[in-house]
């Protein structure tokens, strides 16, 4: 008789840990890295991205989609910028904010968007974002049409990467010390 | 010289109309469909879905991302249903929800979110949501890697559009009359 | 003398074990798992689907095309069901069978197919079979653009897999014992 | 009160219509040209293919498989041949059948097939089958994993579209007599 | 027996006429627009670009390959730029040249290419070519994996097109003065 | 003191690994197997062919683009072939060449191309190049838009893999013995 107790118990552990593993494998599917968002008492200083691609959230892998939370506090700008592999949807919950893109024929698109706006940003074209309201921080929300759709920042993609001052001198036709000068800003 | 002012008249007109198709273009690129969302001075008394797709926004057409917002009243639910061509990456931006679905082996993922979760229901299965609190209402916005995702919602295609009723009982392994009963519900 | 006999022993086992890999690679390309289909002395009792996809022939990986083969006893059916990778191209080619799907706007399409008929249903939709004749029992080859074209049955997705009785009972606008009912009826 | 009749025939004149609509989208739907396989009294004389795809069956656009039906009659033979655009899964549903195909590093892999046997045939690869059995005329279905895979017969393509003698001649390393009675054959 | 002779002669002009056809087709797959390379007598002043892709030569249209030709006189650059929809295989046919291209971690890749080597700029990756050898003129053949790459040369995109001097300055982390002078110097 | 000394050796030990990983990631996207073709002395006597595929150049991977070098001597040809993953752009840089190309409705289009001229073998097709000219030996680069596109020659395919000899004389319409010639013809 004293020998059915452990078989019992034993899948009893077998059932819970069973279980545990559902759970495990559902919280794979699930992505908390946001919720400091929430949670958050002051706006932040700085202009701040928080991502949820797959390298943060694996599940992404194979989905073709995934999120980035843009926060603009006066004044800021998410500078000049492609995605090598995806358009940009985004959605202003709060705020007001001015975007803009260039198209290959050299073309500026802007728009001024208010709360409640989408903008698509067409897949591999230069855009930017800038809030010019200093009241009132605008906060969006981009969604990707891929679980990894990279980010060139062209600020520091061309000037703090010691790419040779005479070529990019000659790529904007300028002098080298003004290149040194504008290398010497953006590595502060 | 009289005839100079004319033409510098016409001049005029021809770059200001150029400034306006300019910015038509770039009024192309957004959406104001949301705004009602800023403006909504009460929530919804029923589960409402807004879309931002191909349809409602063409500019997303080959841009392979679309959006919807979901306002969850109480106890109300986004019944079990599949998006043909896309993954639905969610986003709990208030609120608390209940998201299920179920993989191809049949087997049940749930979870219970809190405000700033995201949760992936994968390619082509079956999911739902529900909001099991009562006093705070939640509202999730949701992203799909395609600009028509598109909806098959499960109780209306299967129980609203006339398969005949010996089909359903047999696929149900159920009798007529309770086919007809869930008919009769769901085509109220 | 001797020691060229061994020589040509070891050359000998060498070529040979050389064939024997070249009819392995062969065979590997070919899937036997259907010819029980045509050693079959009586059809069977219950709708029967033999599978050829990526994880019984996994030469198939890569190649973007599957089969099933589909027999239909008196009075069975297929009941509603969604494949989340591929369209299903159905070759009917013995008896007749009765076919429908739900298009995205809730929409049936049926039709009444005969031996010889060929029924396209697109890609990510709910469709469903059913012989409707108790005396000429129908076998269908079906056709899938995907190596892994993968099933969704409807009833037990919905009512065989613990999905929360109100949720389910909300969705289809009925009663929880009703859902009950249902449940009891698949579980069997 | 003479009014109200009409009415009502129009009326019913267009629900009528409607119903043909229905009725002649679903059997856009549906396939018959494969019927005359059905009602077939005599095995044909020669190796036939009478295809589904995407030109005989439009429903097919975009769905991403097509099938084609191949009988054998005794010692015939599918020449070596391509197809540009898809792989092709055969199921041998009667008789016996030897196939082939060569990979790009020229390696040969052959098989006798039974009924009730599938072969994989890789995208782009050269393949043929042959019927070397006098009594049992084979059948086989082919899928293909593209609604419109393009078949590019080989001795056809080479020897009866007037390529110049010369070059083949230096192709095939013989001579121009022979190349001039391989076209001479393949014309008649 | 007059009567024959026009007969043949509409026969003669309808045969003539459909090899005209038959050759008008053969050179739509022909583009003739880099003669100029093998007729050209001197080397080019400027760095200039020879496209063939898609809007040169429709027949590349969904063939997925398209090619430029590349000519770099003394301390002459092709600036920093991306391809929105292709990477690009550079095949440096004479000459010598200074690559480089940056990753989406910010880390530059640079190497000094001799005749005959090639170089793979990633899809979507900003990179630029140098000539700093002032003999040698150095010419390229660079191929793109899609006929229509696209090209978004960064100093014309940001500096020539009006986006607004604040967002600049802010973006490159410089003043004003500094924008409207890079402006300046681009306009010319 | 002195244990200072070694501490910065070791550093600058580990920063010169550092610089010698950079060098060696970026010779990673370099491939310098084409130099021969600069240092090249004497034409070839054969027509050859100089790949760089990702076999090659494992740096292609990922993104769908490669190269060929075809030198042709007098009277030589590249004989009927496909390339089952790509279609081909073939720059003719020096000499004249004659090409061809058979579509799926058995139409020849052929082409005599000067220097300088392009022509674009679509996906999946038979075609050819022949040098017809004694004097003048014709080089050209050839773009694929895959990174591995394959070739399928096919006289060897045929006529030197050991498919049976009567399959091929039917295939052909001829008899065995001339099979049996072009195969010790091709053998050679």
């Amino acid at each position: 008789m004293a020998s059915r107790i452990p078989t019992m118990k034993l899948l009893s552990l077998v059932l819970s840990s069973f279980v545990i593993v559902q759970i495990a494998l559902a919280s794979f599917f699930t992505y908390t890295g946001m919720r400091v968002l929430v949670n958050q008492s002051t706006f932040p200083a700085n202009f701040t991205i928080l991502k949820a691609s797959m390298v943060e959230f694996p599940a992404l892998n194979g989905q073709s989609v995934s999120y980035a939370v843009l926060q603009y506090p006066a004044s800021s700008l998410n500078p000049p910028h492609t995605h090598p592999r995806a358009a940009e949807l985004l959605f202003l919950v709060d705020g007001s904010l001015e975007v803009g893109f260039v198209d290959t024929t050299n073309k500026l698109f802007t728009q001024s968007l208010q709360a409640g706006d989408m903008f698509i940003f067409p897949k591999g074209l230069v855009h930017y974002q800038y809030n010019a309201d200093p009241n009132n921080p605008p906060i969006a929300i981009s969604s990707f049409g891929s679980a990894n759709a990279g980010t060139v920042s062209l600020p520091k993609t061309l000037f703090a990467t010691s790419i040779d001052d005479t070529i990019l001198a000659k790529s904007f036709e300028t002098d080298v010390s003004t290149i040194q000068a504008l290398k010497a800003g953006l590595a502060s």
